[in-house]
C-alpha cells in the first residue's frame, strides 16, 4: 500500500541522518545548550534577517503549542482561533489542561479572519468572560490553505490594536512558504507575529519544531517553562544537529517545494478530470470531493483519509504529500483516479 | 576536553542508528501505532515475562513522571518522593504544575524507605491536607543507589497495604540492574510495581523511555492523556525503532554494564587512593568526595559537576559513565588522579 | 430606581437572617460538620426523598460548578454544555482552568438535547480529542426556560446509555420547580441526574447553594476537593443554618413561587400589549423584545438589563424578579410599560 | 460543653448582624460593586492611611490564599513559606492544584527568617528547579506567633532586594496587630508587603477576608482572577457590609484585644501553674504542654485540639480564645485547670 494519509510517515531527510550519524560520538552539552543548537540557531536567524530573537528546539507540536501559549498568558486570558484550528479539535485539550479557554470563532477555509477576531473581542466585554489575549493561527491551515502577506499583515494590526498577541503555529510552514500564491517569507513573519514556530517534524526532520519569540517581553525565562513542561530534551543537540542540516542551506525549503510538486501534480489532474474540492488547492494537503465508489476503489491501493460525507455519494477525502513522497506513486494514483473515472458522470 | 558530566552527551549506539537508517523509508503509522513500536513491545514483553502490560513510547524523562503522576491521581492526591528525588528537585515543578504536590520524605541514600512512607501517611490524615496516593522512587537514585529486591519488596507491601500505587523511575534502570549488588531484574519490577518505566535516553537511544503499566486499572484511555501532554510524537516510530534495536537481543543491558564497568574502574582507583564517597558507590554516577586542588586539577581536563562543599578543603562530585564512555578516557581521568593525588594526604 | 436587574441584589429572607440571629452565640463545630447543616441536609433528604445522597453546602455558583466538574472529570475528559450555558460563558474560563474543556453545542431557548449530546459524541471519536464524559444543564436555563421530565428523562437516558455523567446546575432551581409548566419534583431530579445543586443565593439565602451528589461513586473524598478548591467555609454552619431556615417547612418553595408570580405579572401585561419575547417566559427571567425608546423611557425609573440589539428599533432586555420583589413595584414597572405602549406600533 | 476549639465556632459579632438585617432589603448591584462595599473600603483605607491601593473582599481563607497566590506567578515561579504554613500544610494542596510549588523551610516558633528565603534562594539556582518569586508569611502564625516590625521589615528588604513579591496571610491579622509585643500597625503593613489581607471570618464576620494588593502592577484584571476562581460572590455587598460595620470605627480591633486579653487570662494562670508552653504565647492561640492526665480531665468539659506528643505523659494542647469567648468560660478553664493541678509534679 501507498501512503497519501500524512506526511509523517517516513524518518528523516538523508542529509538530516549524515549529519546526526556524523556528529553522534561527539560530547555535547546537555539540554540544547550545545554547538550544534547554537549554529542550527545562527542559520535560522540568518533566513529570519534578525538577530534579536529567541529560538528554542522543541520536541513536538503539541507539546510546542500548549508551551507557548500556556507560557504567554495569565490565568484569565483566552486565545481566539479557527473552530477547525487544531489547538480546537486535535489536541485532546491540551490548552484548556493549561487552564486556558479556546475562543474558537468560524474560519474561512481554516483561516482566521480580523473580523471573527473583531467579534470575539465585542463578545467577551467584562469579568465574567475570559480576555481574549492572544490569536492562534497556523500557516498552512489544517485546510492546507495559506495566510497572504496582506491577510497577516491585517491580523497583525488588529492584534496589535487590541494588545492581543498573535502565535503563529507552523507545523507545516515550509509548505506554506513554498507553495504557489504564497508572498510572506521568514522574514515577513518575524516581524509579523510575536511568536511562531518553524515544524521540522513534517518537513525532513525525525522529530522538532523551532520556536521563534520575537517579542522581547516573552522571552525571559523561557527555558524554566520549557523545562516544566517536559519539553527541555536532555539530548537536545539531537533536534539542533537536524535544524543545522535543514537550514546551513535551503534543504528546508527544498523539501518542502518537492511536497508541493507533489501535490500539484495531484491538484492538476483532479482538475482536469473535473472533481471540486472542499477548501481550496494550493499546499501539501489536499481536500477533493470524490464518488464514493472511486474512494473505494483508491482504498485497495492507497491509505488516505476519508474527511467527511459530502453527499449519499460523495465524500471529501484527504491525500498529504511530503519531501519523501514519490513521484512514481503520485503517478499511480493518478493513475487509479483516472482509470475509475473515465466514463463517471462527476460532480 | 573529555565529559563525565554526565550520560547524555553523545547521541545514539550505533546499532540503534543503524535500525533507524534501515528503516528510513518505509511509511509508518503515525502516533506510535506501527510496526516498530509493536516489536519493540513484543521484545520488552518477553523480558518482562508477561504479556499483560501496555507499553508506551514517551519522549522524555521529565514528560513521562509529569504525564503518569498526573494521569493516575484525582486532584486531591499527593505523591510521596525522597527529598532527593528527581521529580521533587529537578523538575521546575512540573508535578506541581499538573496541580499535584509532592511530599517529599528524607531519603538514605537518595533511597525512601518504608518508615519514610509510614510517616508521611500518619502525617496526612484528615481532609485539609492531601492524600498521599502514589509513592514515587527511581532506580538507579539521584545518587546512583540501587533497590535490593528486598527493599523493593518492603516498598511494595507498604503501598499494597495502604492503596497507594507504586511508580519507579527508570531513567537508568539500564545500569540499576546490571550493576554489582542489584538483585532484581525486569520481572521482579513488573510484579513489585503498579507502573514504571525502562530508560533509553541514558542508555543507547536519541531519546525515549518505555513506560510500562502493569496495573490493569490504569490502562484505559492512557493514549488520551499522552496526546493531551504533547507526549505523543507524529513520528513515534522514531523511539519504537530504537527500543527495537536496544531489546531485540541484549543491547540495552550490555550498554548499561559497560557504563558499569567504566564506572567500576574509577570507583576502584579512587578507593585505592583512599577517597570516601558521599553515596555508596555502584552505578554508573559516583560521588567521591576529592580536595579542592584535585577538583581544580582535573577541571582543566575534564567536564564533571561540582555537587557541593563538604569542608573548606573538600568536595563532593560527580563522575557520570555511560554506554559511550571510552576505556582510554577512563584512563586518562585515572591517570590524572592518581598523578595528583601521589604525595596528597588524603581525609 | 427599582431594580429588576438580578436575583441577588437584596439579603436573605426574614426568616433565614432570624434563625442566624437566633443561632448566633451556639459554639459550633466548624468546616461544616455542625448540627445545623446536618438538621438541613435532614430535611431536604426529605425532600428528595432518598436518604442515600451525599450534601454538601458550598458559598457559590461558579465555585460549585468548577469543583463538580474537576472533581469527576480525569484531566482528558470534557463536558458538554449548551452554548448559552453558564460555564460556557458567563465564569470566567473558571471550568477551564481547572484543565477541562467545556464542549459548546447549540442549544433550544437555553435547553441541550439529546441530538446536541448525540452530536458532540459522534464528533469526538478518537484519542486525539477531549472524551466527553459529563453533560451540564441548568434549571431554570440562562434564557430562564425549563426542562420537562420528559426532557429530563431523555438526556439523562442518552448520558445512562454512554457513560456520561450528568450534572444539573439548580442556581435557580426553586424557579424552575415552582414555574407553570414545570412537572419536575426534586424527587424526579435525585433520580434522574447524578449530582446537581439546589440554589440558595437566589432564592432566599445570603449565601450558599446545597450540592447533592446522587451517585455513589462520585462521594469519596468530596471534602478534599472542596477543601482544595476553597469551598469549605470555616464557619460552613452560616449556610447550613440558612438551608436549615428554607427548607425545615416549605419556605424555599414558597420564596420561588412569589418571583414567579411577579413574573407572570409582568409577562401577562407584556403579552397583552402585544410584545414578543427572545425566549419561551415561564420563571423569574423574562426576555422581552422592546421598542428602544420603551427601552429608554423605562430606564430613567428601572435597573434592568439589556441583552441585544434585535433590529434599528428593537432590543431584548431582561427583567428578573425575585422573592424580594414587591407587588408594588411589578405594578410600577407595568404602568410605566403601559403608559409608554398606547398608542405604539408594536413589532 | 465549651469549646476552646477555634475562633470560628460562633456567628457574626452583634453590630455586624444588625447592620446586615438594616440593609438586607436594599437593593444592592452584585458582584462586590455596591455602596457598602465602597463603604467598607473607605473606611479600611483610612486606617491603612492609603488611598492608591485596591481592595477586594474574599469568602475565605484558603481561597484567598490560593486566588492570591496563582494570580501573580507565572507557572515557573513557586512560593517560599515557612513548612508549618497554612498553605504548606493545611489547605489540601490548594496551592499546587494552581500549578505551583510551595518551597517549605524550617521556620523559627511558626515564623519565616530572612536566613531560610536566602537559603531557598541559594538552592533554586537554575530552570531546572522553579523560580522562588514569592514568600508567603502569616501574621499570627499557626503557632500563634507574630513579626514584630524589625523582622517584617528585614523580610521585606530580602524580598525587594530579590524580586519577591511579600505576601502576608492576615487570617489572625486583628489578634497580632492587638497583641503585647506588636508594635506593627495596617499603615506599616501596607509598606512592606505588596498584598496581605485582613481577616474577617475568625475576627467577627460570618464569613470574609480583605484581599489588599498595595503594588501597582499587581492590580490590573483582578476581578476576572476573582471571578475564574469562583472568589466574588453575587451577593459580594453581603462581605461589604460586614466589613463596613468591622471598619466603620475601632470594632475589628475591640474583638481581637478581647480574643487576647482572654488567651492572656489563660496564659497567666498556666504560667503561675508552672507550665511551659510549646511556642511563645501571645496572641490568641495558645500551645501549652499538659500532663496527659489533665488533658483527659480538661476533656470531659471543654472543648480543644491535641496537637502532639511531647512524651509519655505530656501532650501539646491548642487552646483557642475569640471575639465571643466569655469570661466565665475562661474562668472555668482555669478552674478546671488549677483543681487538677494541685499536687501534681509538673515538666
Amino acid at each position: 500500500m501507498i501512503s497519501f494519509m500524512n506526511d509523517y510517515s517516513e524518518g528523516a531527510h538523508p542529509r538530516v541522518l549524515e549529519l546526526l550519524m556524523k556528529s553522534n560520538f561527539e560530547q555535547n552539552t546537555g539540554y540544547g545548550e550545545d554547538i550544534h543548537s547554537e549554529k542550527a540557531k545562527g542559520y535560522i536567524k540568518k533566513k529570519l534577517q534578525r538577530e534579536d530573537v529567541d529560538i528554542h528546539f522543541i520536541p513536538a507540536g503539541t507539546q510546542t503549542n500548549l508551551l507557548t501559549i500556556s507560557s504567554f498568558l495569565q490565568p484569565h486570558h483566552g486565545v481566539i482561533a479557527a473552530d477547525t484550528g487544531h489547538i480546537n479539535v486535535h489536541e485532546t485539550g491540551a490548552i484548556e489542561a493549561t487552564g486556558h479557554k479556546v475562543i474558537a470563532m468560524p474560519g474561512k477555509d481554516g483561516k482566521l479572519t480580523p473580523d471573527a477576531i473583531k467579534k470575539a473581542l465585542d463578545y467577551h466585554r467584562d469579568e465574567h468572560m475570559v480576555k481574549p489575549k492572544m490569536v492562534y493561527i497556523s500557516d498552512t491551515t489544517e485546510l492546507g490553505t495559506i495566510y497572504t502577506k496582506a491577510e497577516l499583515t491585517a491580523i497583525h494590526d488588529i492584534c496589535k490594536k487590541n494588545n492581543l498577541l498573535l502565535f503563529l503555529d507552523g507545523a507545516r510552514l515550509g509548505s506554506a512558504l513554498t507553495c504557489k500564491g504564497n508572498d510572506l517569507e521568514l522574514k515577513d513573519i518575524v516581524k509579523l507575529a510575536d511568536v511562531f514556530y518553524i515544524g521540522g517534524t513534517k518537513n525532513g526532520a525525525l522529530l522538532g519544531e523551532a520556536l521563534v519569540i520575537c517579542k522581547e517581553e516573552l522571552k525571559e525565562e523561557f527555558r524554566y517553562l520549557m523545562k516544566q513542561r517536559g519539553a527541555m530534551l536532555a539530548k537536545g543537540f539531537v533536534i539542533g544537529i537536524q535544524f543545522e542540516a535543514l537550514f546551513l542551506d535551503d534543504l528546508y525549503y527544498e523539501l518542502a517545494e518537492h511536497a508541493n510538486q507533489m501535490a500539484e501534480r495531484i491538484t492538476h489532474a483532479l482538475k482536469a478530470m473535473g472533481y471540486a474540492f472542499s477548501a481550496p488547492a494550493c499546499s501539501n494537503q489536499l481536500f477533493p470531493i470524490l464518488p464514493n465508489a472511486l474512494v473505494d476503489k483508491l482504498s485497495k491501493e492507497f491509505k488516505f483519509s476519508i474527511q467527511e460525507k459530502v453527499d449519499e455519494g460523495h465524500s471529501v477525502v484527504r491525500f498529504v504529500t511530503s519531501w519523501a513522497t514519490k513521484e512514481e506513486n503520485v503517478d499511480k494514483l493518478i493513475q487509479c483516479l483516472k482509470s475509475e473515472t473515465n466514463g463517471t458522470t462527476i460532480i
